[in-house]
């Protein structure tokens, strides 16, 4: 809820735009049409876009010179008239770095221009025993061996966007409870330490540094990497120590008015319950946070505990099984999770509900649990288990892959920027 | 959360539009402008808009003959050179007609083109002793009462605007829990019933109804007309018998999927409370609707019991006078109130929340405890009762006048359609 001016009604017709900001905005179009089409040609390109094929043509030629298309063979098919010369996103060059610095893990990855996720190193961390620059420099030191892995790939990323578990504005953590940040300066620490880790390419600019919430960045990831196929307004949960949340609609984040929108781990499901590491009572996350779930199923209750994704898996494989603790413990967090949802859905009206982290591994149990809830209490009596409106997020589409595009969305956006 | 069709990043050069495309733009952008202006001049619409001085004086010509605009005397403040003519909306002509069906009363407004509510009716009805078709039928009753007296004042509403406390989408209402509604044609019932009491003027086209949530339009009659002054992203919740609600996100509604958003009268604040209406339980307008408020205070419990609008007023007074029934049911209201809003701020983050409908008259009892909740349980702890984001609405602003307007704003959006 980002406020923008009061334009009111009065929108002047737009100042005709110079040719240079004209070939500027074109090139990014002709490079988002062959990245959203995978493969494609010069032809499907113009009659996808209304150019001429020779202005298309041109275009094609300049993205070809700085590296950012590359041409792969000849396509006879589905189309009239002679073969084509079959156009791609390049696999080298441009790139973006997503690191995803959560409660119990970092992981980071490489995404190249295509979206394709090209490196990867998750490693488990347990980030709740260290100060926020120490986390900040054990991440640094994980990105910088994928940046090595990368470069030898021929891969330069544009950027670096780190996923965070809280409330970020600006280049702040404002508040994140489960790390027991407040008022952390990612951006500014990150960028400090990865400075002393990675001397970049010789010449190249410092790579930006920017932040964003890790909810936030998965539900992107699924919007464009994900299986939601035609829903474009969703709302999107991660659970793992905390239970992240995201509000897309349209296509586009609702961030809010600090950009700290989605924060459904904090909907209180009983006013009475349990303190929350916010400072609230009866916080969602103190039923569906992993940890919650964990400790209902008897895995994390001192000695001997399985924490972590081990306990997840072990869990999962437990509730599969059928053992009354783990499905117990399961169903009782699909139900209060469903009933949070069902405030959130009657208040949004979104298309689907997508459970991400560490739920999908949890379905089988969780899902029904979930689904009767909303089926009793969505208000207009739309929300049927039938209808397929919950879905588990996808496996390729996760924080570091979607705060990595965020950086790939701004070099298509703007390809003559790039200096990478 | 409506679809909208994927755009992906496909958008060509817009054609050019055609010269009489861009006289129907510029004419709607000078009337917009006069609109929102109250009072200006060419001079000053020129310097708003970006046209030339010359081509604003034709575009007024044209609005005046119409009879859109009128002048109004000379004016000689703040001006350099010569004083100007002094342009306004005008009020007679163009007019809304917006039609307020609730559960216990009926309003109707005519609202003129500079959005000054001209012509009011409300009568006390209770909606839920008759079927639908009979109540719409009530409603067309007032509604052409309101038509015969606007036509005295010469003015001729170029639509009716039904608002409706229901789940409103293509002209029927899905479901109206508080009403006993369910699939309810009201757009063509209303359309039925006001044809045969109303005979419009000679020639003149029948005239179009549509419905909406009246939470939605309530919502925008605030945005509009209520005292928000730079916010404009917030909730809107409507205390009646049920509560009613609606999100506004940089200044346009977010209706949802299935133009069912907003229904934050069910979010649940008690998964085991009473059950609702809508068929789930502990919704929220079991403890801060207007029946489950004056129940709490005594006041609707039997006979003697004071209900509707004067129960409210009664409550209030005791509320004031500082009676401990009163206090506490006001109160207890209030922290259910501010523990569900919790939920919606974590999510939506919002600028302000705007309490409507029987809220504002119980706002010093009510605000301090909506607040406190509020303050303790909004994760970003940017929720202080000093920060003014609670905020009661605004008297002239309600369903009846917002459903005229949203009629106002098309004869705004393409004057020249206007034909009433």
């Amino acid at each position: 809820m980002k406020t923008t001016p009061r334009t009111g009604g009065a929108h002047p017709v737009e100042p005709k735009a110079d040719k240079a900001s004209v070939r500027r905005h074109n090139l990014s179009l002709v490079l988002r049409t062959v990245h959203e089409a995978g493969e494609t040609t010069r032809a499907s390109v113009a009659a996808r876009v209304g150019l001429t094929r020779a202005a298309v043509s041109s275009l094609v030629e300049q993205l070809l010179e700085r590296g950012l298309l590359v041409e792969s063979g000849k396509t006879f098919s589905g189309q009239a008239g002679r073969p084509g010369t079959v156009l791609k996103a390049a696999d080298t060059g441009p790139a973006g770095l997503g690191v995803e610095i959560n409660v119990d893990y970092v992981s980071v990855c490489v995404v190249d221009l295509a979206g394709t996720d090209r490196v990867r190193v998750t490693e488990p961390l347990d980030n709740r025993t260290a100060g926020a620059a120490e986390v900040l420099e054990r991440a640094a030191r994980v990105a910088a061996r994928v940046l090595g892995s990368a470069a030898a790939r021929d891969l330069h990323p544009a950027g670096v966007r780190l996923a965070l578990p809280g409330l970020v504005s600006a280049g702040t953590v404002h508040q994140a409870p489960n790390l027991g940040w407040n008022r952390v300066e990612a951006d500014r620490l990150f960028a400090a330490a990865l400075g002393g880790l990675w001397p970049g390419r010789p010449g190249a600019p410092e790579l930006p540094v920017a932040s964003d919430n890790e909810a936030n960045v998965a539900a992107l990831a699924e919007l464009w990497f994900g299986g939601l196929g035609e829903v474009r307004s969703f709302l999107h949960l991660t659970g793992e120590i905390g239970v992240g949340g995201a509000i897309v609609v349209n296509g586009q984040l609702l961030r809010g008015a600090h950009g700290f929108a989605g924060e459904i781990g904090h909907l209180a499901v009983d006013g009475n319950g349990p303190l929350c590491r916010c400072g609230s009572h009866g916080c969602l996350e103190q039923y569906a946070g992993q940890s919650a779930l964990l400790r209902a199923a008897g895995l994390e209750d001192g000695a001997g505990a399985t924490a972590g994704a081990a306990g997840v898996e072990e869990l999962a494989r437990r509730a599969d099984a059928g053992e009354a603790r783990a499905v117990a413990a399961v169903e009782e967090a699909g139900r209060r999770l469903g009933l949070a949802l069902s405030g959130a859905v009657n208040l949004l009206d979104p298309e689907a509900v997508v459970l991400g982290g560490i739920y999908p591994r949890l379905m089988p149990r969780l899902g029904p649990a979930v689904d009767g809830e909303l089926a009793r209490r969505v208000v207009s009596g739309l929300w049927t288990p039938a209808a397929g409106r919950l879905r588990p997020a996808s496996a390729s589409a996760d924080a570091a892959r979607g705060a990595a595009a965020v950086v790939i969305r701004e070099v298509l956006a703007d390809p003559l920027a790039y200096t990478g």
